[in-house]
Protein backbone atom coordinates (compact mmCIF):
# COMPACT_ATOMS: atom_id res chain seq x y z
CA UNK A 1 0.00 0.00 0.00
CA UNK A 2 1.04 3.61 -1.15
CA UNK A 3 -0.17 7.12 -0.45
CA UNK A 4 -2.87 8.15 -3.14
CA UNK A 5 -0.71 9.55 -6.28
CA UNK A 6 -0.31 13.12 -4.96
CA UNK A 7 0.41 12.58 -1.96
CA UNK A 8 3.10 10.51 -3.00
CA UNK A 9 4.60 12.74 -5.64
CA UNK A 10 4.54 15.58 -3.16
CA UNK A 11 6.52 13.13 -0.76
CA UNK A 12 8.99 12.38 -3.76
CA UNK A 13 9.88 16.17 -4.76
CA UNK A 14 10.32 17.19 -1.37
CA UNK A 15 13.01 14.38 -0.97
CA UNK A 16 14.85 16.87 -3.70
CA UNK A 17 15.42 19.06 -1.04
CA UNK A 18 19.11 19.06 0.41
CA UNK A 19 19.04 17.62 4.19
CA UNK A 20 15.63 15.68 3.28
CA UNK A 21 15.26 12.15 3.44
CA UNK A 22 11.95 9.89 3.33
CA UNK A 23 10.59 10.79 6.89
CA UNK A 24 10.91 14.25 6.42
CA UNK A 25 9.18 14.22 3.50
CA UNK A 26 6.12 12.95 4.78
CA UNK A 27 6.09 14.65 7.75
CA UNK A 28 5.94 17.96 5.74
CA UNK A 29 3.59 16.38 3.30
CA UNK A 30 1.27 15.76 6.23
CA UNK A 31 2.12 18.63 7.61
CA UNK A 32 0.76 21.43 5.11
CA UNK A 33 -1.77 18.90 4.26
CA UNK A 34 -3.21 19.00 7.82
CA UNK A 35 -2.26 22.24 8.93
CA UNK A 36 -0.93 24.60 6.53
CA UNK A 37 -2.70 24.48 3.08
CA UNK A 38 -2.18 28.01 2.19
CA UNK A 39 1.35 28.37 3.17
CA UNK A 40 2.07 25.53 1.22
CA UNK A 41 0.07 27.39 -1.80
CA UNK A 42 2.28 30.23 -1.15
CA UNK A 43 5.90 28.03 -1.25
CA UNK A 44 4.38 26.74 -4.58
CA UNK A 45 3.78 29.95 -5.81
CA UNK A 46 7.04 31.47 -4.44
CA UNK A 47 9.12 28.29 -5.79
CA UNK A 48 7.17 28.64 -9.22
CA UNK A 49 8.43 33.30 -9.32
CA UNK A 50 11.71 32.54 -7.80
CA UNK A 51 12.58 30.08 -10.66
CA UNK A 52 10.58 31.87 -13.46
CA UNK A 53 12.61 34.82 -12.77
CA UNK A 54 15.68 35.30 -10.93
CA UNK A 55 18.78 34.68 -13.14
CA UNK A 56 22.14 35.79 -12.42
CA UNK A 57 23.20 39.28 -12.17
CA UNK A 58 24.71 41.20 -15.18
CA UNK A 59 27.73 42.78 -13.22
CA UNK A 60 28.41 40.66 -10.30
CA UNK A 61 26.64 37.00 -11.06
CA UNK A 62 24.59 36.68 -7.94
CA UNK A 63 21.26 35.74 -7.83
CA UNK A 64 18.69 38.35 -8.94
CA UNK A 65 15.34 39.07 -10.39
CA UNK A 66 16.71 42.85 -11.49
CA UNK A 67 19.38 42.91 -14.31
CA UNK A 68 21.36 43.94 -12.06
CA UNK A 69 21.36 43.05 -8.07
CA UNK A 70 20.83 46.07 -5.61
CA UNK A 71 24.71 46.22 -4.56
CA UNK A 72 25.83 46.46 -8.02
CA UNK A 73 22.92 48.84 -8.39
CA UNK A 74 24.31 51.31 -5.39
CA UNK A 75 26.05 54.48 -7.20
CA UNK A 76 27.72 55.12 -3.49
CA UNK A 77 29.33 51.88 -4.38
CA UNK A 78 29.51 52.91 -7.90
CA UNK A 79 33.32 54.75 -7.43
CA UNK A 80 34.94 52.17 -4.97
CA UNK A 81 38.07 50.71 -6.10
CA UNK A 82 38.23 47.51 -4.34
CA UNK A 83 36.27 44.32 -5.64
CA UNK A 84 35.50 41.46 -3.21
CA UNK A 85 35.59 37.75 -5.09
CA UNK A 86 33.47 35.67 -2.68
CA UNK A 87 32.26 32.08 -3.72
CA UNK A 88 27.96 31.97 -3.27
CA UNK A 89 25.29 34.79 -2.64
CA UNK A 90 25.29 33.57 0.90
CA UNK A 91 28.73 35.19 1.90
CA UNK A 92 27.91 38.50 0.29
CA UNK A 93 25.24 38.56 2.82
CA UNK A 94 27.82 37.58 5.43
CA UNK A 95 29.89 40.30 5.23
CA UNK A 96 27.33 42.96 4.27
CA UNK A 97 25.90 42.31 7.74
CA UNK A 98 29.29 43.16 9.02
CA UNK A 99 29.19 46.92 7.47
CA UNK A 100 33.01 47.13 6.89
CA UNK A 101 33.32 46.64 3.15
CA UNK A 102 31.80 49.30 0.72
CA UNK A 103 33.13 48.29 -2.16
CA UNK A 104 31.64 45.72 -4.69
CA UNK A 105 31.50 42.18 -4.99
CA UNK A 106 32.07 39.63 -7.85
CA UNK A 107 29.79 36.19 -7.07
CA UNK A 108 32.05 33.10 -8.46
CA UNK A 109 28.64 31.06 -8.07
CA UNK A 110 31.09 27.84 -6.84
CA UNK A 111 34.91 27.82 -6.64
CA UNK A 112 37.49 25.62 -8.73
CA UNK A 113 37.15 21.58 -8.96
CA UNK A 114 38.68 20.11 -11.74
CA UNK A 115 37.22 16.64 -9.94
CA UNK A 116 33.97 17.97 -11.06
CA UNK A 117 34.46 19.25 -14.19
CA UNK A 118 34.38 22.63 -12.77
CA UNK A 119 37.25 25.22 -14.23
CA UNK A 120 37.92 28.63 -14.99
CA UNK A 121 34.69 29.58 -17.40
CA UNK A 122 32.74 27.60 -15.06
CA UNK A 123 33.02 30.03 -11.92
CA UNK A 124 32.70 33.07 -14.06
CA UNK A 125 36.53 34.45 -14.60
CA UNK A 126 35.83 35.10 -18.22
CA UNK A 127 33.38 37.67 -16.84
CA UNK A 128 35.59 38.81 -14.13
CA UNK A 129 38.84 39.27 -16.48
CA UNK A 130 36.65 41.35 -18.35
CA UNK A 131 35.78 43.68 -15.70
CA UNK A 132 39.08 43.39 -14.15
CA UNK A 133 40.33 44.85 -17.52
CA UNK A 134 38.04 48.21 -17.06
CA UNK A 135 39.86 49.36 -14.77
CA UNK A 136 37.74 50.58 -12.31
CA UNK A 137 39.54 48.29 -9.53
CA UNK A 138 42.59 48.79 -7.73
CA UNK A 139 42.39 46.00 -5.24
CA UNK A 140 41.07 42.66 -5.10
CA UNK A 141 40.16 40.85 -2.09
CA UNK A 142 39.92 37.54 -2.03
CA UNK A 143 37.03 36.07 0.21
CA UNK A 144 36.72 32.55 -1.18
CA UNK A 145 36.47 30.35 1.59
CA UNK A 146 39.66 28.89 3.63
CA UNK A 147 39.47 25.13 1.91
CA UNK A 148 41.75 22.98 -0.36
CA UNK A 149 39.23 24.31 -3.31
CA UNK A 150 38.94 28.00 -1.71
CA UNK A 151 42.89 28.38 -1.75
CA UNK A 152 43.31 27.23 -5.47
CA UNK A 153 40.49 29.37 -6.72
CA UNK A 154 41.91 32.36 -4.91
CA UNK A 155 45.62 31.87 -6.37
CA UNK A 156 44.34 31.09 -9.61
CA UNK A 157 42.78 34.87 -9.51
CA UNK A 158 45.46 36.22 -7.42
CA UNK A 159 47.38 35.08 -10.55
CA UNK A 160 45.03 36.81 -12.77
CA UNK A 161 45.28 40.24 -10.83
CA UNK A 162 49.35 39.95 -11.46
CA UNK A 163 49.57 39.68 -14.75
CA UNK A 164 47.13 42.62 -14.80
CA UNK A 165 49.36 44.46 -12.06
CA UNK A 166 46.16 45.00 -9.74
CA UNK A 167 46.94 44.19 -6.11
CA UNK A 168 45.21 40.90 -4.71
CA UNK A 169 44.76 40.44 -1.21
CA UNK A 170 43.61 37.57 0.99
CA UNK A 171 41.45 37.59 4.22
CA UNK A 172 43.64 37.44 7.00
CA UNK A 173 43.64 33.89 8.59
CA UNK A 174 44.17 33.05 12.21
CA UNK A 175 42.44 32.79 15.99
CA UNK A 176 38.72 33.48 15.75
CA UNK A 177 37.76 36.35 18.08
CA UNK A 178 36.58 34.98 21.21
CA UNK A 179 37.82 31.59 20.62
CA UNK A 180 40.19 29.54 22.65
CA UNK A 181 43.52 28.71 21.98
CA UNK A 182 42.85 25.06 23.15
CA UNK A 183 40.32 24.33 20.53
CA UNK A 184 41.47 26.18 18.15
CA UNK A 185 43.19 23.58 14.74
CA UNK A 186 46.60 23.47 14.10
CA UNK A 187 46.73 24.21 11.02
CA UNK A 188 44.88 27.85 12.22
CA UNK A 189 47.33 28.07 15.06
CA UNK A 190 50.33 27.83 12.30
CA UNK A 191 48.70 30.82 10.45
CA UNK A 192 47.87 32.92 13.52
CA UNK A 193 51.52 32.28 14.32
CA UNK A 194 52.90 33.16 10.73
CA UNK A 195 50.39 35.78 10.69
CA UNK A 196 51.05 37.69 14.06
CA UNK A 197 51.35 41.52 14.30
CA UNK A 198 53.06 43.80 16.76
CA UNK A 199 51.13 45.46 19.46
CA UNK B 1 21.23 44.32 2.97
CA UNK B 2 18.82 41.32 1.66
CA UNK B 3 18.74 38.66 -0.57
CA UNK B 4 16.63 40.02 -3.82
CA UNK B 5 12.48 40.04 -2.88
CA UNK B 6 11.93 36.91 -4.89
CA UNK B 7 14.65 34.79 -3.36
CA UNK B 8 13.53 36.45 0.79
CA UNK B 9 10.09 35.37 -0.54
CA UNK B 10 11.28 31.77 -1.22
CA UNK B 11 13.33 31.51 2.02
CA UNK B 12 10.25 33.28 4.07
CA UNK B 13 7.89 30.17 2.86
CA UNK B 14 10.25 27.72 3.44
CA UNK B 15 10.32 27.95 6.96
CA UNK B 16 7.04 27.36 6.78
CA UNK B 17 8.21 23.62 6.32
CA UNK B 18 8.28 21.83 9.98
CA UNK B 19 11.83 21.39 11.14
CA UNK B 20 13.14 23.91 8.59
CA UNK B 21 14.53 27.62 9.94
CA UNK B 22 16.39 30.42 8.57
CA UNK B 23 19.73 28.89 7.57
CA UNK B 24 18.27 25.45 5.96
CA UNK B 25 15.64 27.75 4.56
CA UNK B 26 18.38 29.28 2.91
CA UNK B 27 20.11 26.36 1.73
CA UNK B 28 16.94 24.94 0.45
CA UNK B 29 16.50 28.13 -1.62
CA UNK B 30 19.76 28.25 -3.07
CA UNK B 31 20.93 24.24 -3.83
CA UNK B 32 17.31 24.65 -5.96
CA UNK B 33 18.13 28.12 -7.92
CA UNK B 34 21.93 26.55 -8.34
CA UNK B 35 21.12 23.07 -9.02
CA UNK B 36 17.93 21.76 -9.75
CA UNK B 37 14.94 24.70 -10.84
CA UNK B 38 13.55 21.70 -12.82
CA UNK B 39 13.17 19.32 -9.75
CA UNK B 40 11.84 23.43 -7.85
CA UNK B 41 9.22 23.33 -10.58
CA UNK B 42 8.05 19.80 -10.26
CA UNK B 43 7.64 20.96 -6.35
CA UNK B 44 5.33 24.22 -7.24
CA UNK B 45 3.43 21.96 -9.46
CA UNK B 46 3.36 18.77 -6.51
CA UNK B 47 1.96 21.16 -3.99
CA UNK B 48 -0.25 23.18 -5.75
CA UNK B 49 -1.78 19.88 -7.11
CA UNK B 50 -1.45 18.03 -3.69
CA UNK B 51 -3.31 21.29 -2.10
CA UNK B 52 -5.74 21.46 -4.20
CA UNK B 53 -7.08 17.91 -4.79
CA UNK B 54 -6.32 16.10 -1.77
CA UNK B 55 -9.46 15.61 0.73
CA UNK B 56 -10.43 13.67 3.47
CA UNK B 57 -11.79 9.66 2.10
CA UNK B 58 -16.04 10.02 2.63
CA UNK B 59 -15.45 6.54 5.09
CA UNK B 60 -12.27 6.87 6.61
CA UNK B 61 -11.21 10.31 6.72
CA UNK B 62 -7.41 9.28 5.69
CA UNK B 63 -6.21 11.89 2.85
CA UNK B 64 -6.65 10.86 -0.49
CA UNK B 65 -7.82 12.75 -4.03
CA UNK B 66 -10.59 10.40 -4.92
CA UNK B 67 -13.74 10.08 -2.88
CA UNK B 68 -12.90 7.09 -0.85
CA UNK B 69 -9.22 5.93 -0.70
CA UNK B 70 -8.01 2.79 -2.06
CA UNK B 71 -8.32 0.75 1.25
CA UNK B 72 -12.04 1.15 1.80
CA UNK B 73 -12.91 1.22 -1.78
CA UNK B 74 -10.97 -2.72 -1.80
CA UNK B 75 -14.41 -5.10 -2.46
CA UNK B 76 -11.84 -7.61 -0.20
CA UNK B 77 -11.85 -5.75 2.63
CA UNK B 78 -15.61 -4.67 2.22
CA UNK B 79 -17.34 -7.36 4.44
CA UNK B 80 -14.31 -7.81 6.67
CA UNK B 81 -15.96 -7.40 10.60
CA UNK B 82 -12.64 -5.10 11.96
CA UNK B 83 -12.07 -1.63 12.14
CA UNK B 84 -8.91 0.04 13.06
CA UNK B 85 -8.99 3.22 14.50
CA UNK B 86 -5.36 4.89 14.11
CA UNK B 87 -4.00 8.75 14.65
CA UNK B 88 -2.79 9.54 11.04
CA UNK B 89 -2.54 8.20 7.71
CA UNK B 90 0.89 7.56 8.04
CA UNK B 91 -0.06 5.09 11.03
CA UNK B 92 -1.91 3.55 8.16
CA UNK B 93 0.86 2.96 6.35
CA UNK B 94 3.07 1.54 8.99
CA UNK B 95 -0.03 -0.97 9.65
CA UNK B 96 -0.71 -1.87 6.09
CA UNK B 97 3.50 -2.73 5.66
CA UNK B 98 3.19 -5.77 8.15
CA UNK B 99 0.38 -7.67 5.91
CA UNK B 100 -1.00 -8.13 9.25
CA UNK B 101 -4.66 -6.43 8.85
CA UNK B 102 -6.93 -7.24 6.55
CA UNK B 103 -9.98 -4.70 8.22
CA UNK B 104 -10.58 -1.49 7.27
CA UNK B 105 -9.65 1.47 8.74
CA UNK B 106 -10.80 4.98 10.26
CA UNK B 107 -8.39 7.64 10.57
CA UNK B 108 -8.79 10.28 13.40
CA UNK B 109 -6.52 12.98 11.88
CA UNK B 110 -5.80 13.70 15.57
CA UNK B 111 -6.47 12.96 18.90
CA UNK B 112 -7.97 14.38 22.10
CA UNK B 113 -6.68 17.21 23.57
CA UNK B 114 -9.03 19.43 24.84
CA UNK B 115 -6.65 21.99 26.12
CA UNK B 116 -5.74 22.23 22.09
CA UNK B 117 -9.68 22.71 21.86
CA UNK B 118 -9.50 19.58 20.21
CA UNK B 119 -13.06 17.55 21.07
CA UNK B 120 -14.43 14.77 19.71
CA UNK B 121 -15.97 16.14 16.77
CA UNK B 122 -12.76 17.58 15.81
CA UNK B 123 -11.48 13.66 15.45
CA UNK B 124 -14.30 13.02 13.36
CA UNK B 125 -16.24 10.62 16.68
CA UNK B 126 -19.81 11.79 14.88
CA UNK B 127 -18.50 10.55 11.39
CA UNK B 128 -17.26 6.92 13.82
CA UNK B 129 -20.62 7.03 15.49
CA UNK B 130 -22.43 6.44 12.43
CA UNK B 131 -19.86 4.34 10.91
CA UNK B 132 -20.18 1.99 14.34
CA UNK B 133 -24.02 1.79 14.19
CA UNK B 134 -23.96 0.66 10.65
CA UNK B 135 -23.40 -2.68 12.40
CA UNK B 136 -20.95 -3.85 9.87
CA UNK B 137 -18.14 -3.85 12.88
CA UNK B 138 -17.78 -6.45 15.17
CA UNK B 139 -14.20 -5.58 16.84
CA UNK B 140 -13.17 -2.04 16.86
CA UNK B 141 -9.30 -2.46 17.48
CA UNK B 142 -7.45 0.91 18.91
CA UNK B 143 -4.57 1.35 17.67
CA UNK B 144 -3.82 5.25 18.88
CA UNK B 145 -0.17 6.04 20.14
CA UNK B 146 0.41 4.70 23.73
CA UNK B 147 1.41 8.20 25.06
CA UNK B 148 -1.15 10.19 27.14
CA UNK B 149 -3.42 11.84 24.78
CA UNK B 150 -3.64 8.82 22.51
CA UNK B 151 -4.74 6.46 25.83
CA UNK B 152 -7.40 9.03 26.47
CA UNK B 153 -8.80 8.92 22.90
CA UNK B 154 -8.32 5.15 23.03
CA UNK B 155 -10.69 5.10 26.26
CA UNK B 156 -12.98 7.55 25.04
CA UNK B 157 -13.63 5.23 21.45
CA UNK B 158 -13.85 2.25 23.71
CA UNK B 159 -16.62 3.37 26.02
CA UNK B 160 -18.62 4.58 22.94
CA UNK B 161 -18.33 0.70 21.74
CA UNK B 162 -18.99 -0.47 24.94
CA UNK B 163 -22.48 1.15 24.96
CA UNK B 164 -23.03 0.05 21.51
CA UNK B 165 -21.84 -3.81 22.82
CA UNK B 166 -19.43 -3.44 20.37
CA UNK B 167 -16.07 -5.43 21.32
CA UNK B 168 -13.00 -2.97 21.37
CA UNK B 169 -9.39 -4.08 21.77
CA UNK B 170 -6.36 -1.89 22.24
CA UNK B 171 -2.55 -3.08 20.62
CA UNK B 172 -0.72 -4.67 23.53
CA UNK B 173 2.10 -3.23 24.87
CA UNK B 174 5.22 -4.54 25.85
CA UNK B 175 9.02 -5.28 25.35
CA UNK B 176 9.72 -4.79 21.30
CA UNK B 177 10.82 -7.37 19.57
CA UNK B 178 14.78 -7.42 19.30
CA UNK B 179 15.07 -5.04 22.28
CA UNK B 180 17.13 -5.69 25.16
CA UNK B 181 15.77 -5.27 28.66
CA UNK B 182 18.20 -3.34 29.98
CA UNK B 183 17.01 -0.39 27.86
CA UNK B 184 13.77 -0.59 28.07
CA UNK B 185 11.90 1.96 29.92
CA UNK B 186 10.21 1.16 33.29
CA UNK B 187 6.97 1.98 31.97
CA UNK B 188 6.95 -0.51 29.56
CA UNK B 189 8.84 -3.19 31.00
CA UNK B 190 5.97 -2.64 33.82
CA UNK B 191 2.91 -3.34 30.84
CA UNK B 192 5.32 -6.36 29.94
CA UNK B 193 5.09 -8.08 33.49
CA UNK B 194 1.39 -7.26 33.44
CA UNK B 195 0.60 -8.77 29.84
CA UNK B 196 2.42 -11.52 30.49
CA UNK B 197 1.80 -14.68 28.77
CA UNK B 198 2.22 -18.95 28.96
CA UNK B 199 4.28 -20.60 26.84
Amino acid sequence: MKFSPLISELITAFTSLPGVGKKSAQRMAFHLLERNRSGALQLSQALHDAMEHVKHCQACRTFTESAVCEICADPSREESAQLCVVESPQDVLSIEQTSEFKGRYFVLMGHLSPIDGIGPSEIGLTELNTLLDSGKFKEVILATNPTVEGEATAHYIAQMCNDKQLSATRLAHGMPVGGELEYVDGNTLIHAFTGRRSI
